[in-house]
């Protein structure tokens, strides 16, 4: 089996809808994952370590994602090099708006690839994670190139009543 | 010497000229305090450690400062349970909204006592420190009474031209 | 029975969903407290009177819940230097930014702890009264301690569909 | 001299370049006021008192300004019938929208006429109460009939590079 | 039959629903009204009439609502010196913050006294509208303080569960 | 002399520099127009007259700006079939936003064709009037391209250090 | 068989509902378009030769809409002088907000005339698209005139409860 | 000399002083890269020649800043499989809210690593793709760990006054 390149994490259970869309990708894509469940707050010591052994088990993409105060993805940038990209989820009361605040606006230092609000941007965490290790994976590459083919291929000339 | 209470830490030198202000409350009020700088991205570990050592080391309150992704505050709610004051620093793009939302929006489980947006907020954390100590010492509660006292009373009666 | 130290107040009956999250979790840490609907605008007079003997009732922690102008919070800050924890409540149209910008921008002298909007927020009030109380009260830092490890021990490890 | 009607307050000197405008209006249009700072935190007493005796004292509209928080408009109109317009001023992180929010979403009981954010707001503040004045004032109407006229005569067919 | 002294007009039957607060609320006070739909964009001819005529038929009051663009308060405004409400009515993509500020951020001669979004806007602005007649009107005022302290006793001690 | 084809209508002299770009680009163009001060509120019998005439003046295009409550683009919508674009004007408190949500947000029926805010909306308002009048007039459609290809042409390859 | 000198088009399928309200105004008014799905993202290529053809091909018009990011308009407004309106699809989490935004915030070159956000923009810019097309087409232009004047007469006098 | 890896984009000289953030930083690590004007709009034709040969040229990372409507980041995603990553330069009436939701809100299919708003943001952009290049030169990753540490270690203990 191929290794685990990619991390799927998010703060709670609730996040999982949002975040099913950058695994369903990466299985789309033949890229192997973990999913974990790291709340940055409720287990603080579970993202620590996380962070810092993801090198050596040699992850290579760390996808995060948090709705809210958000701290998981720039918390998890703060404890390793791996390129973390970020997942802001909606929200009830301010719609994902906090959400992106929260993960994009990170200081100098510690960049977090921030995605679309919600299930747009799990998707496209998936995507930009392929993205990254296609770059050492040509066959990899292949594959995207050909799902993003696929993608613009679906597209109808005309809209249609439904 | 009095012992230390409270705890006044900040994300960066940048926001200190906020965070004065809850120093010279504290001053005012003859409350001991520390001040330092913690940086929740660039010293993880430093918030660790502060975290896990302030109940043993006596503190009280602890204020934290950030602005943009503002994570000091609510990660430090996270690591112990000594009340968390948090004060939203203003930033250059988004005016401290950014640091509001993401030390308001709390999860279930960490809350952190935000205050206002900027230097109000600042001496804010302050006054909210010394209310909370002066639940066990009447002493400082005569002291914050006076206080707010004085500050009515220094209301003038009239608006003038200035 | 113990004395009661919290108060948990709101502008309106419709506020109560949103504020029984904070009745809920003292009542799970065992804390004593009451319930009041205290109208800024309706109840001036009630809470004035609330806010004048707060400190001679022995009130240690006055969690405040409010929606749109939400004055309650700020008034009764106001009114005495027992601490005020504030909720805004979400609301129709702007989704409790009112309520939240209306509680946690106050002037210089009179902060208000404020928690996040809705029913975080709710909980989390009772959270930090709960600390704040615990400063004094050993048996009760005993027990915000576990509940705040299971907290941490009940989350999963990993995701699941549902 | 002509019966005091009404009364400008702000919460503090420093709304007073902004409440300055209604006075201004006021004075062109020969009514009479009187300008007091009542803050509803600082002096709240003042505040209850200010309301309580407005009636009597033969005021027919208050023109309250605030800024941030800003909870004088809306307690006044709960502690008095008299008509009250608000002034939201400009705040520095908010730009005022903090004071627009906590002035205009009143709940169902006690309106409070809201004004623009800043100084066309105060100037308006003058204005709106003119015109409730004119109702039962024939002369005033006609001054008032007059500024409006001028107002509009004073706007030039052109705009001219400055 | 009492003259009428209040028009409430709208933009459109959609707007009916929050409206017809205003008009309720003036039915309980015993203030005759009349309710008209006067579209700013579509019947503008008819805003022109209606503002021209205003004086000279008695109104003194006009309450205006309006969603979106929501240009009806403030054309209003420019056509009479009677005072006029503005309520904005809440919209589906921006919530209503559209017609808070279409209505609100009037410029500088032209006041329009802003109520709440929505439905707590439509019903305080009868009652401003309410108010307002009472200064010249002993028995609506009487009624006026009669329905306010209604208000004020029909709020419970304390919350109860649903 | 050309025929005046473009009416640039502002509603005061503080509109101007923003509105000064559009004529620049019609003067670049060749595109004859007039320059107008028409208030909504504060000349609103210039703007009904010079809606109702638009059509027989041989206008082709209006291009208004205005600031705040901006009620101007949209009401001359309402009084002219001629195709109305709108500038929102930026403002001091909340920075065009409120001039952008009351000039876009037109109901159904009286569409205003909306631009950037500020100075780039005043020009883009010039070249979107230059593009419709081209579509029956060959030569200033070369204008046009040519304008359009310049524009390309003058951006260089590289950043420079300034 | 009359010219097609509209063109409708527009990011997805999932915008088609927003961008019928176009289309049937269009057939209301007699005037001939063609509806085409061109994704910005996803079909740059048929965007390029939408815009490189769109002249020869004889349109006049070309109304795009797209949701969130919305790059639609702005790019065809890049790669044609045909006058481009932009429609602004809602989106679940910002409302719509980004969709303006990115639609109506273009620089100074390339103006696209953005209608409001949903439904009524997207009528709107059918109604725009007639408008233009009428001042080359007085059949039209009369069409347009008896609509408009249609609409006006079918607002009742008074509201109804419903 | 070594291969150059990352092109930094923008839309205009006037985005160079937030960009330079991400070429300076590169210095610091010694990654090879070039600067580029591209505009998406004034320049789509150099966009697409850039997007289409991105991956033959060697190109592993592409840093594309925009403001205002911003659509570079998101077509140049649209064009190559090469991961962008989006910087939203501050505006002026919309301090980059206007820039961050046209870059992030990304659809489905072309995802962009979206930065904090200004020079944060700029510095940040080098950052991340140097952690992505990292993930294939050691060298590399131990300079960007030199880096991270060397600022982990800038950090002074306490804030000092200045």
């Amino acid at each position: 089996m191929s290794e685990i390149k990619v991390g799927i994490i998010m703060g709670s259970q609730s996040d999982w809808p949002t975040m099913k869309g950058a695994a369903e990708i990466l299985d789309e894509l033949g890229v192997a994952y973990e999913t974990k469940i790291v709340s940055a707050h409720r287990t603080p010591d579970r993202l620590w370590e996380y962070g810092k052994t993801a090198v050596q088990r040699g992850l290579q993409v760390i996808i995060a994602g948090a709705g809210g105060a958000a701290h998981l993805p720039g918390m998890m940038a703060s404890k390793t090099r791996v390129p973390v990209i970020g997942v802001p989820v909606q929200t009830r009361a301010l719609s994902g708006v906090d959400s992106l605040y929260s993960i994009v606006q990170m200081p100098k230092g510690f960049p977090v690839a921030t995605m679309a609000i919600g299930s747009a941007g799990g998707a496209n965490a998936g995507l930009m994670a392929a993205a990254i290790l296609a770059l050492q994976d040509s066959a990899l590459a292949d594959r995207l190139e050909v799902w993003r083919a696929a993608l613009s291929d679906s597209i109808p000339e005309e809209p249609r009543d439904e």
